[in-house]
């Protein structure tokens, strides 16, 4: 029996969102919105004498990938494979962390469910520092609304019923651990109202303006991420920064037809999921390609 | 401005349920287990002088449809296409019901969210009589586990974290509404027993053990499932019997194994979504094709 099994996770870019802290990493999070994108990272797991973890070939050391393994008690080789920019705002250190979870539980046999794994992908995430709400907005996919902080048991989702292209452009990093482990107040404050604005009218409209005025009221707005979204909104397009790195993100045709030269994806529906068939028992269940890719 | 939207939903077979009534159709509905198929029914909406609905061509009446239509104050031609059989335990009637809330909502600008439009399907199935869990089963996605009733704002969900090839044979009608509105004492104990079972062994395996203990004990089986049941299990398969049809699904290979000629889908990981992307105001979005066709 080969221990091996993999992952789909979908890129996530964070609209708006607000920070809540407790003593308990399951019900710490955030609120707010974003949207999981069909471009994301395919994690590998395969047992290994010791634990390694590579990213699109280079070894990297991911908190969160290492306290997955740790609480599944997991010696694996984990390997992860994006075209997302690394550290731009697309939640790949929870994509890497969540895609853990999954193909571990399914390589090793472990029998946790899947809210379980989420929960644990969630609260390595947040122990790590390198995230709050990316997990339980990739486990979910589509346009979700995280109406309540926290992991899957806790918390409380919604999303709005919609499909759309998106298309990106990156420009640089920016640490989430700096922000969200500074003071959070005004950013707290920008990002409740976000969720209202979008909960009143969830619409992908919506959405976008609320993550306007997030990214300007929060102060995050970087120069360069600010031009380019004039850019756009000067071609009739809605754009907006990905929370946290210095991306733009547009829906439709935004930024091409403000004369970028995007990455184009699309609104992925599906959520964290296995993209390898095998589940110790049902020898005869067949691989089956990840829908969204 | 064409009034027209599409959405593609999952069939669901469920394998074992509890019957959960109040007097509110939003926390009425079903404990239980049951698999989202990667074959569905594809519901378009469109614009019409009177409501109509055809099924693969055919008018027909399905009330909950008509319930979803008077909620959202809709008069719409809704067309349903499906290549699974009707009334024989896929939750048709639900996929019709969630697929007419979410193409209705895209079509004419509703703006309610996802929640908002599972819990208007759930409550028009509950009303008609056809159902009690399909549809947020099926709004879900992957292999649900329904740990508290009712519609998504009141119910609590899990899944078990698999993939597998499905195979299904149909022999005939068995009337839901028969079923859930007799005495349902028997099968609600037994359908809790079969949620514990699973939820302290969220594998396919117990799945599927549970689901043929619940048939068994709910007093369900009728001779030929039990007899092709039987089949599968001496060719080394797994199979049981969908609630509520004269249907038997297997998981991997387990009916062509055993001889049988079975239509073969696989595990709908996705959930109910749009197919098309049109929504008000964003017209440079793309049609995005449904994932999990």
């Amino acid at each position: 029996m080969t221990e091996k099994a993999s992952a789909f996770v979908p890129g996530h870019v964070t609209g708006f969102f607000s920070v809540v802290r407790t003593d308990d990493p399951t019900t710490t999070g955030s609120r707010g919105g974003g949207i999981a994108l069909s471009d994301g990272v395919r994690v590998t797991v395969e047992s290994a004498p010791e634990t390694t973890v590579t990213l699109d070939g280079e070894p990297v050391q991911i908190e969160a990938v290492e306290r997955v393994l740790d609480a599944l008690e997991v010696e694996a080789a984990v390997t992860g494979e994006t075209d997302l920019p690394i550290g731009a705002g697309f939640g790949v250190s929870g994509a890497m962390a969540l895609g853990t979870a999954l193909a571990a539980n399914s390589a090793f046999d472990r029998r946790l469910s899947r809210d379980e794994l989420v929960t644990i992908a969630h609260g390595a995430e947040v122990q790590a520092g390198t995230g709050l709400g990316d997990v339980v907005a990739q486990a979910a996919g589509g346009i979700s609304l995280r109406l309540e902080p926290g992991g899957p048991m806790e918390n409380r989702l919604d999303a709005i019923p919609a499909q759309s292209r998106i298309e990106y452009v990156t420009f640089g990093e920016l640490d989430t651990a700096t922000v969200i482990g500074g003071d959070t107040d005004r950013l707290t404050e920008a990002g409740n109202e976000g969720v209202s604005t979008v909960v009143g009218e969830p619409t992908v409209e919506q959405f976008m303006y609320a993550s306007r005025r997030f990214a300007r009221e929060a102060g995050l707005l970087t120069e360069t991420v600010r031009d380019v979204i004039m850019d756009v909104a000067a071609a009739d397009g809605e754009a907006s920064m990905a929370m946290l790195g210095e991306t733009v993100f547009a829906t439709g045709e935004g930024l091409s037809a403000a004369g970028y030269d995007p990455a184009v994806c699309r609104v992925d529906p599906t959520g964290a999921t296995l993209v390898d068939g095998r589940h110790a028992g049902t020898e005869n269940s067949t691989l089956s390609s990840n829908a969204s890719q």
